[in-house]
């Protein structure tokens, strides 16, 4: 039960640390050269300055096609008393072939008038005229290329003109990668209860590469003191840089720290920065050794903060530039003193204004990294970025991109990603940029200026009618509707619907309130109203649920029908609240009412693990789920657009693809949706 | 002697060509998909969008180290009455393990106090605290990446984290590449007299790299229409793609275009850019073929012209961004209104504007797109662009690294190059660009503010001094004049010296006049008073001189000896003024005097060469290509640099470097210097 932890990591800021780590190792990195065929030299660093071998041309050579003369026999030609010369005086010439005395000019072939055995010259040829001398191009002995320099394809194309076939290029530096943890698995593998697919050293290999060295992966290495410290000091030994993941932080097997303070010397462990902390660096055997986290994120912002500048360095590759620009936080960012944070942001142009929206904040939120356009930089000092506030963003997209790229925030769809697949795939250079904050969110989005489109499905109450009203409450400026597709809401439950739920007065167990009585009282084994089924709710699940019934205590006390909700401002919150209300049930009485989840998916995903039971959503998320759907209500999703905006390239592209017929196939295949007024637009 | 040629080729404008050629193309062109490991799939094109095969995390799991507990036991602890926690009330758990029910809350291990078979909780846990859902960052089923997404790291790790392990992306499209011509060479051959060293294919094959498909290389093929006509035909049926290279314009074996009419459709025939005329578009069942013209410049062009474009529609790469930047040009560019013209040009940031020089226009100039940064379009209903005015440069180095590159413009040395080179080696991100226009026209840069450093020899006659009067004369701002090298200027004549120059009164042969005089005259075959020496200047030159001499009219008129001059106001081009005055020499007496060219190296090239017996140059452009050398005067090689400029980074870097040991080394090696007062700053 016991296991020893290193619980508190002091930690320095990042600038410091790799400013503290880079001069450590400075004097112990080499650079190395290599001699590589120029043929195969796309893209490496010349090692040396190069001077040519060759001239080029390597002769006096004809720049036309036509005759080579002697200048001086020419001198007095003109129309009207043009030279005449025979045979023996000219040469005829294609463009590059040699000139030699005595003959110093070239006359272009459309300059001439050729009959048997001699030309007429009607304009006379200075010396050199339509002649590249030796050496024009290239001169044997200059330098054609600088040492650090970056070969490009023309490069290739000169060196060889100059008669170079192989060239000393910067060596790559070779990058050790180790992933250890017992827990975690080959992606090959099927994962079990509690594993881990392994794919940071994959990131990591290919960062490696893009940062201009090799990286070489190795087979995971299990939790084991030894077994790490061997194959650490093997690799430093071998390879001119050693990553090993995850274990840096100060964790019961958190082994790493003491494995490099055994080999070598740590010079930092823990940096201030979120996400990322946990980041060790080290020295063995002359070699920098890097541990890095194992939380996707923060192994990313490791990587990108400490190993790259060194790979730079041996590779001798300039520090990549990041296009930045200026933009409008969405919403308040608050950050601690104690570290400087990377917020993962979207960046979209609404208007003439960038707008940058913060995605999830978590290490562990990988997609975040895949769905972010750049960074947003809170620096150590700063407790944070007020909403509206104009910072600086690190882009990773192009600007271009962003111009050029629809901002959708509102509610969620799975027909949303439809339309980002389809949207550059059939208009060029435009994208489809999505974030989901429920449809109020989406408005709310809208009327600040910082979306193109926001995607709603919100039901007025009164009226019975969706949409509509909404938008003639909320704005002053001309908007228009976007019809989108009916969609079918329902209740997600498991497989085969175990706990028999037929709607939504089963999900109200009447136990809500006294749960909240229960929550301080001892443990007494009493059984709840909700017995019956939240009992087959926990021991269900399959075999997850089976696997770990030794080692966990047995159940004492069950719980009603485990909800999962979708958070406030959300068109499905808002419908389920009506239903509710419809039904009479109050929201106290469903468990779980206040767990909130972001997209339909999101619940689907709880309800198909051993975490909830139920959760309202649309049938395309429970089909993808494979769950099974209670239906509740059908609803029109829309989209609501400025005026302004519907002229736009990309927005007229993004209505043009609700009428597609590719868009049609797609939402067939989903299931669920109707769509016949698709595109439809409706001036309000 | 007679062969056909087609004189005239009618062209179109460059985006009329595009656009013609690629919407007849358009429908033929097929992307063709592969499937490929994830873990190979770096930089490679999404086929289609890619959706989720796991959840990440698998299951709910533990966000941190500490114990999993029922967040019901814990609602009253606090400081003051904390809860106690047997064994089988909590469970140890470190970051990712799994939690399952009952428990429902995860309690940090700083936040706890473990004693040997409890624990003591003194804060209350809110259900799902540090518990990260299943699917929290990744859900089954969710779409990954969108189709058209160019994969990066981070993409592979999550591609990996959900279970993805292949994935169809876009095949590279294959193109074949085809070099013609008999008197081309393969770089490994020894090159002879009239041979040309094939390297464009080298440069193709790596363009189509970067451009986003394989290049397939094949070997030289003759002027010979059938071995042509049968290569393409085979080449169109099994690649996506097939280049010709020359034989595109309308000389006498120029066969492309016969080639491509029998087999196919030749859409466009000449376009009206320069360089890179005679480009052909035409389809081959069905494929693209694109015949490019020989010389390097335009085959460049026209290859970024109008095969990148293709390769990309078939690679589904966006296009290329180029980064412009608006800029002064430093000279008049006159264009004419029958064609775009690409001027290369260098570009520099001096004070706060940017500056661009044009570089050698020919279409033969390989190395003026070597040492480019980018081009200046002129468009071709422009007639050119006045000095000063202000053009947009499109640019291949990034504008940072223009901003921290020294501006040289001046008289040249070889010793510019090895500052060049020693600069970005020594000093990270920082460059020297260099462009020779004599000390002069250096001066007159300075002035205009378009360069930071002018490296001058320019000896006062009255004084007998060098440089200092010249600044005072010309600048009315504080000038420093930084000591540079004492070199050695001389007369370079052939290697062992067959005419047995000696010094500047060998070089007037008094045969000037008369050789003008002679010009008009019927070529009578009688001997000029330099007989004697141009005899042998003309049937000199070792190999290349007997080679030809069977199939050039023999010699008929000796010339007198042929000096190569360099352009006004080149320092050279003082002294050698300066020096032939006062030897009462009348350059008219000299014959060559008028021909310039603008560099030492090029001077030299000419001497080595069967173009020309003297020049006058440095010793160490003697050295290097390996000529005789007759000492005429020592000189001083200096640097003007305006006084607001000295402090600088990047010429304070300069400044160091002609201190350092190692740009000393270096001088030693080329010879013919001395450095004792490199780096020396006076202020004047």
């Amino acid at each position: 039960m016991k296991r020893k932890r290193n619980l508190y990591l002091k930690t320095i800021p990042v600038e410091e640390a790799r400013e503290k780590y880079l001069s450590a190792i400075a004097d112990l990195i080499t650079v190395k050269h290599e001699t590589i065929k120029v043929t195969e030299s796309l893209d490496r660093i010349t090692g040396s300055a190069i001077y040519a071998k060759y001239s080029s041309p390597l002769f006096n050579a004809s720049a036309m096609d036509g005759i080579a003369v002697r200048a001086a026999d020419t001198a007095y030609a003109s129309e009207t008393s043009p030279v005449v010369l025979q045979e023996a005086d000219y040469m005829v010439v294609d463009t590059g072939d040699p000139i030699h005395p005595p003959f110093d000019a070239v006359i272009m072939a459309e300059d001439i008038v050729e009959t048997e055995g001699e030309v007429r010259i009607i304009a006379s040829a200075h010396p050199w005229q339509h002649i590249r001398p030796i050496g024009e191009d290239i001169v044997a002995g200059e330098m054609i290329l600088p040492g650090n320099h970056k070969i490009r394809a023309i490069d290739i194309g000169v060196l060889l003109s100059a008669g170079i076939l192989e060239i000393e290029v910067v060596k790559r530096p070779e990058v050790a990668i180790f992933p250890t943890g017992t827990e975690i698995i080959e992606p090959e593998e099927e994962p079990e209860e509690g594993s881990i697919i392994e794919s940071n050293s994959r990131m990591f290999e290919n960062m490696v590469t893009v940062a201009g060295g090799i990286g070489c992966r190795f087979a995971p290495i299990i939790d084991d003191y030894e077994k790490i410290r061997d194959a650490v000091a093997q690799a430093a030994d071998r390879y001119d840089m050693v990553i090993i993941n995850a274990g840096s932080s100060a964790g019961t097997e958190d082994y790493t720290v003491h494995v490099l303070r055994e080999l070598g010397e740590v010079i930092v462990h823990g940096v201030s920065v979120k996400p990322g902390k946990p980041v060790i660096l080290a020295v063995v055997q002359g070699k920098p050794v890097i541990g890095l986290p194992g939380y996707p994120v923060s192994a990313y912002i490791g990587f990108e903060n400490f190993v790259t500048p060194i790979i730079q360095m041996i590779a001798r590759r300039p520090e990549r530039l990041t296009e930045t620009l200026q933009a409008h936080i969405s919403r308040r960012l608050v950050s601690s003193l104690k570290h400087k944070e990377y917020v993962r942001v979207k960046v979209g142009k609404v208007g003439d204004k960038f707008v940058a929206a913060p995605l999830a904040r978590g290490a562990g939120a990988a997609m975040s990294l895949v769905r972010a356009d750049g960074f947003c930089i809170i620096e150590q000092n700063s407790e944070g970025i007020e909403a509206g506030d104009v910072a600086e963003i690190e882009l990773y997209r192009s600007k271009r991109e962003i111009e050029n790229t629809v901002v959708v925030i509102g509610s969620h769809d799975l027909i949303l990603d439809v339309i980002a697949d389809i949207m550059p795939n059939a208009y060029k250079d435009m994208f489809v940029s999505s974030t989901h904050v429920g449809s109020m969110g989406g408005l709310m989005a809208l009327r600040r200026g910082e979306a193109h489109i926001a995607p709603i499905h919100l039901l007025d109450e009164e009226s019975g009618e969706y949409n509509v009203s909404y938008l003639k409450k909320m704005f002053r400026e001309p908007m228009a509707l976007v019809k989108g597709v009916h969609r079918i809401q329902g209740i997600m439950v498991k497989k085969g619907n175990p706990l028999q739920l037929e709607g939504l007065a089963d999900l109200c167990s009447g136990t809500g309130t006294e749960a909240k009585d229960l929550a301080g009282e001892e443990k007494d084994g009493k059984e709840t109203a909700g017995a019956k089924m939240a009992g087959e709710a926990i021991c269900g699940g399959g075999s997850a649920g089976e696997k770990i019934a030794s080692n966990v205590p047995a159940v004492k006390k069950a719980a009603s029908v485990r909800y999962v909700n979708r958070q406030r401002g959300a068109g499905t919150r808002v419908l389920f609240d009506y239903k509710l209300k419809q039904a009479g049930i109050d929201p106290s009485e469903i468990n779980g009412y206040e767990r909130e989840m972001a997209t339909h998916m999101a619940v689907a995903a709880a309800v198909a693990g051993d975490g909830a039971d139920a959760g309202m959503g649309v049938l395309s998320a429970a089909k993808a789920m494979g769950l099974d759907f209670i239906e509740v209500a059908p609803e029109e999703y829309d989209f609501a657009i400025p005026v302004k905006f519907l002229e736009l390239p990309h927005i007229k592209a993004f209505l043009e693809i609700l009428q597609s017929a590719e868009f049609h196939a797609r939402l067939a295949q989903l299931g669920g949706y109707s769509a016949e007024r698709s595109g439809e637009v409706i001036l309000l």
